[in-house]
């Protein structure tokens, strides 16, 4: 490719809104561009790069018997009822209905559709397993579309989904797959942990992340240095500690405007430790407070779990009015009539400092047992820094992370609402059991970049590269022109030709930033000794060869790193 | 692939509401299914056979510099509202609102997308020209999605967009792209006809249609044999023959319910030559009524062009009423309130039946310039069968066919709807011309099927078949399966193995229906005289060759058919 003919050249400036470092690079050197709030463009070198990834994902997916498929992102809105996830219809899923009156939606994953597909083609049990998988697009209405291919509302994605005839044999599957998704990271020179992680609303059994460290991450990793425990900060459990002490007298204190942990704990001049949170959820099935210490974030994925309800969201002013709660001062306390889920540390900490129920009022010494109860006492809060693990007892950390992919243990969740069902070798009716396996691709890209770039821009590992080489002459002379074109005639698909008027510092800076893996120089001084300069982009090496080596040399590079 | 593992087998039967005989054949033989009206699922088989379908397209628009990019599906609805095709989002295109209230639509195609994303990148003059193409998902929500992949509402399309510095250039360039399309669907193995045709919802100056003749094609071409005139019949011209006469007085007629061209010609004992029939459309700039003589249907795409204007559909029963027509009896005769427009043959018949815009009465010789007027006079009818070819006189026939492709020369429509301008050599502003090219894969696939199915199953052109070799063992000989195993060894991509314990006769039936188009049976009785048997798909041919030559021979053959 001729640079002067690529469209979509390196812009000097990235957009002011752009939040993460990869973004701002991808647009910076001309692989995307934004078009809406988590709406982008692929320009051509972000095409290549794409399809590169691609053939990586696939050898490894073909590799465990998977079979390419392809349903549509349009899906009938029924699929999504049956499965049992229509309750996500509200945060985040687009739906509408088309001229004839069916009810449709644009489909956020596709499990359903996949159980619908596998149902009308599965005849026998002697047909399992199966595993199939796409790279079909992924439509979410995101609250957080800011982070460029990160979080974008549309995006590709390969998602793979494999039925069993038991959980026996998904369980022998599944760390197959598993071990698949490490050797697509490490390929993509990448290197992610893996961390348990919630079922969201995938539902199913279990599930893992593969995040990539990152400060631009919105994921947050609790992580082991000791025994090598990683969960996401939503299901990481630890030891959470707590002191006994006596119970002591409850007491009404004056707390005007203290409506945060923070100011309470300032005007009273005690530590977060002794407060207790608590917030009110919409669920499915009506309100309900949940109440953790006041050093503690509430995980809605545990509180999601032990409801078996998906969390709609906070309530909001109004709901809390309705409830006659006061925001800034509720309380589970006298308050027999509300669902209240407790952190199991909040039943066992004493004479903690709780709302009152009463604007400007917080009640001292309250606890739990003999000032109120609940039925339902479980594990709700986020790890926290002073948290212990749960298998060794050492300090657990947390560190922020991309999650760039993930795997489902689905079990038998849908397949039996969706009644997919098959007769075993004794005639018995089973439920397929299910696993599900996505990787985003623009995620990937992004980490791709993100893990490699220094500050003079992009640096791709060699088997993603849009083009293997950079090349440039310096210079009017017809010697190093006809020199350039011969070789860019020989190696047309592997190389990007800068054949732009621009001053060698621009061209040099461009390449820099482009992040072709190896960058030709041909000079009218160094081809009079019949020489050529290569540098590397990962190391920064340059060295020179002889001009007529120049070709084999580019062909046994090219041929010797083909990763698949 | 062994075809036991393969998900997604033959079927005996079609689904009943099957129309198209491509989509029959691609649900028998396991290629696709549907998952909703309009919307359906790949399998494996399908996947591989487009991917070798755009690797043929790929090719072509490499080859006249195109560049790969995509645009998103979901696209801003103020770059549809700007580029002035927002009046078709109430014809099929989806419209919805993100959380944070974003207007958006599912893009039913990317003209708009397309030029904001050359609008974010081109700097100069010199960056044109510029050509695009993506792959990419479309959805359309169709009046008529019943004929499989022919008219899905959710669709893949190789969708490419070239930007120019002038009308010249543009020109230059479309017979280029017009030739690789002819190249393409040669080399897909079927034979198309291209014929000019609207430009419909995609504004613009001129376009043409890539028709497959078929009995089951949705579309018709109108063509002359003896001087290869070729048009859709929507903007086909013929020459409107009409008899000279004088006029005659005007009478009234009692007509009981003759409200059809039909039912009033044999009332009347007339030829339908001797009516006038008039309908009125809804459109974005009020009710139209337009006139065509009773023998010729109308053109809405004809009339939509002289008019300036969407057709928004014809008016309904209350529409009528408001106007104070009455159904079956609409007359432009005294309706000078109207917006009338007159096909030209009507301008030149004299003596018509026309409507008395009283209920069961037509009024009989009615004559366009003494009874009744319009500035509007235009040719807004289908081409008939009486009509003779407009360049060399000969009959023109009509033909039904599929439109697998179109090209568009849109001119600056877009580009100035949407500010895309550039400075020239001399400073001065230009909007690019632009061209847009589109061939749905869907319809690609379904035309290649029906263009060389034959009543046994589907027969793959040698470089798009899923697999190049359907490979069977007879029996349970050691022998045999060892012979069948270690070439499937060494061609395990090319080969679809029938391991399944199926009779002989039952993996014939598939293999006929699946369309690979070599078969190789593996029986004892051969093997022992160290032959096997081939038999190519195309033409039934079967013939022995030495068992110990088979493997150079499929070498041979899968290189020597590598289309690119």
């Amino acid at each position: 490719m001729r640079y002067a003919r690529l469209f979509g050249k390196t812009v000097r400036e990235a957009p002011h809104e752009v939040r993460s470092p990869s973004q701002a690079l991808l647009i910076q050197a001309g692989y995307i561009r934004p078009l809406g709030q988590g709406l982008f463009s692929e320009l051509h070198l972000a095409t290549r790069v794409l399809s590169r990834i691609k053939r990586v994902i696939r050898h490894e997916m073909d590799g465990l018997g998977g079979q390419e498929v392809k349903v549509p992102l349009v899906n009938p809105y029924d699929i999504w009822r049956r499965g049992g996830r229509a309750a996500f219809v509200r945060r985040g899923m687009v739906r509408f209905s088309d001229r004839d009156g069916h009810d449709l939606v644009l489909s956020p994953s596709h499990e359903e559709a996949m159980v619908q597909l596998v149902k009308d083609s599965l005849h026998s049990y002697r047909d399992l397993p199966v595993f199939l998988y796409q790279f079909q697009t992924k439509y979410r209405d995101e609250e957080r579309a800011r982070s460029g291919l990160i979080r974008a509302k549309e995006f590709v994605m390969k998602d793979g989904y494999s039925f069993h005839r038991s959980t026996y044999e998904l369980n022998n599957f599944f760390p197959k797959m598993f071990a698949a998704y490490e050797r697509i990271f490490r390929r993509c020179g990448i290197s992610c942990v893996s961390a348990e992680s919630g079922v969201g609303f995938m539902g199913g059994e279990k599930a893992f992340e593969f995040l990539m460290p990152s400060s631009s991450g919105d994921d947050v990793v609790i992580i082991c240095d000791n025994c090598g425990y990683r969960a996401n900060r939503e299901i990481a459990k630890g030891i959470k500690e707590t002191t006994d002490e006596p119970l002591r007298e409850t007491e009404l204190v004056e707390t005007p405007g203290c409506t945060t942990m923070g100011k309470l704990a300032t005007t009273l001049g005690v530590s977060p430790a002794r407060l207790a949170k608590a917030l009110v959820y919409r669920t499915q099935g009506g309100f309900v407070m949940a109440v953790v210490r006041g050093d503690y974030g509430i995980s809605e994925e545990k509180l999601s779990k032990i409801l078996r309800k998906p969390i709609l969201g906070l309530a909001g002013a109004s709901d809390l009015e309705s409830l006659d709660l006061i925001p800034g001062f509720l309380s589970p306390i006298g308050r027999e009539d509300l669902t209240v889920v407790v952190d199991d540390l909040i039943a066992r900490s004493h004479n903690l400092v709780y709302g009152a129920n009463t604007m400007n009022r917080h009640l001292v010494n309250g606890n739990f047992g003999r000032d109120f109860f609940s039925e339902t006492i479980a594990d709700i809060a986020q790890v926290n820094r002073s948290d212990r693990c749960l298998q060794c007892h050492s300090p657990l950390r947390a560190e922020r992370a991309i999650e760039v992919g993930n795997i489902f243990k689905l079990g038998d969740f849908y397949t039996r609402r969706l009644n997919l069902q098959v007769q075993d070798e004794r005639g018995k009716r089973l439920y397929p059991h299910m696993g599900s396996y996505g990787i985003g691709l623009g995620r990937l890209l992004s980490c791709i970049v993100e893990a490699h770039a220094d500050d003079r821009g992009i640096r791709w590992p060699e088997i993603l590269a849009p083009y293997r080489v950079y090349l440039m002459g310096i210079g009017k002379s017809p010697a190093v022109k006809r020199f350039v074109e011969s070789l860019y005639c020989e190696f047309e698909d592997e190389i990007l030709l800068d054949d732009r008027l621009e001053s060698p510092g621009v061209k040099f800076k461009d390449a820099d930033l482009l992040g072709i893996p190896l960058r030709v120089v041909v000079s009218p001084q160094l081809l009079e000794k019949r020489e050529v300069e290569l540098q590397e982009r990962s190391t920064g090496k340059t060295w020179h060869v002889p001009a007529d080596r120049l070709s084999a040399l580019l062909k046994a590079r090219i041929e010797e790193r083909v990763d698949v």
